[in-house]
Order: structure tokens, then C-alpha cells, then sequence
């Protein structure tokens, strides 16, 4: 399975500063911009992206762990895989 | 990203009887034993893969849709790659 892909990918962006478990705000705008824009509406405004990132941050600690992060893209994937949910 | 392939194995597996958009009992056991056997403790066990199912199940209709199917991959993801949650 190409979950390692997704893996990858965290973690080349969570690895950029503080812990490289969790993305920080800067690191969550830089992966949206550069991996997510086609998937997510208003990519290109840093307002929608934090008020995503808000939504998906369940323990409110101000950064997303991999987890959270895997829901987004779980969203995104049934949204583009025509799942009724 | 690859989440396409994670995609195509869900609907593969969940067009087999009943709703497309779920897992029915048997397409998860079936799933499990032919994609996930080397990430899934027990997988050779029946009784093991009911118990998986209804802890992913959140509400409980007997089959797995989309994003509860993906919630296992993420957990599963995240165990191999190393995060602490």
C-alpha cells in the first residue's frame, strides 16, 4: 500500500522546525501550498488554512500530530473517491 | 499523492455485495487477509478481525464506510512510521 508516500510526506514537512511528530502552523501552510492546493478550496489564503487547521487540531495544542493530519487527507480522499458518507 | 490506491482497494473490496460504500463483514475480512496480513496483529484470526472491525465501527451499522476504514490505515501508518501520538 502507498501509505508511505503519505508518510513521507509528513514527515518531510514536520521535520522542518520544533518536534518532527507534529506540523506547526508554518509547516501546515507550506504542505497545503505545496502538496494540497488542487484539493483544497482557498489554499491560497493563509485565514482558510488556519481556520482548517483549527478544525482538524482535536487536541487543541496548536499543531497537528499525524493523525490529525491522515483525517484531512481521509476527508479529502472519500470527497474525490464520490463516497456518500 | 498515492491516496488513490488506498481508494481503489476500498472500493474494490466494498463493491463485492451490499452498499458499495461500506465494508461489509466478509469484504473487510477479505481486505484484511488480502492487503493488510502483514500489518494487522492475528490476522489470521477471525474472531481477532471481528473485534478490529466493531472497535473501528463509530456507529455501529456493522459495516466500515470509507473514513472508518481509514482511520485503521492512518493508526497503521503511523505505527510504522514511527510517531509517538
Amino acid at each position: 500500500m502507498e501509505k508511505g508516500v503519505l508518510v513521507t510526506q509528513f514527515k518531510a514537512n514536520a521535520g522542518s522546525n520544533g518536534s518532527s511528530d507534529t506540523l506547526s502552523r508554518d509547516e501546515f501552510h507550506s504542505l497545503v501550498t505545496s502538496e494540497l492546493r488542487n484539493f483544497i478550496k482557498n489554499a491560497a489564503d493563509p485565514a482558510a488554512i488556519d481556520q482548517l487547521m483549527s478544525s482538524l487540531n482535536k487536541n487543541n495544542d496548536g499543531e497537528l500530530n499525524f493523525l490529525e493530519f491522515w483525517l484531512l487527507i481521509g476527508h479529502l480522499a472519500s470527497k474525490h473517491g464520490g463516497f456518500s458518507l
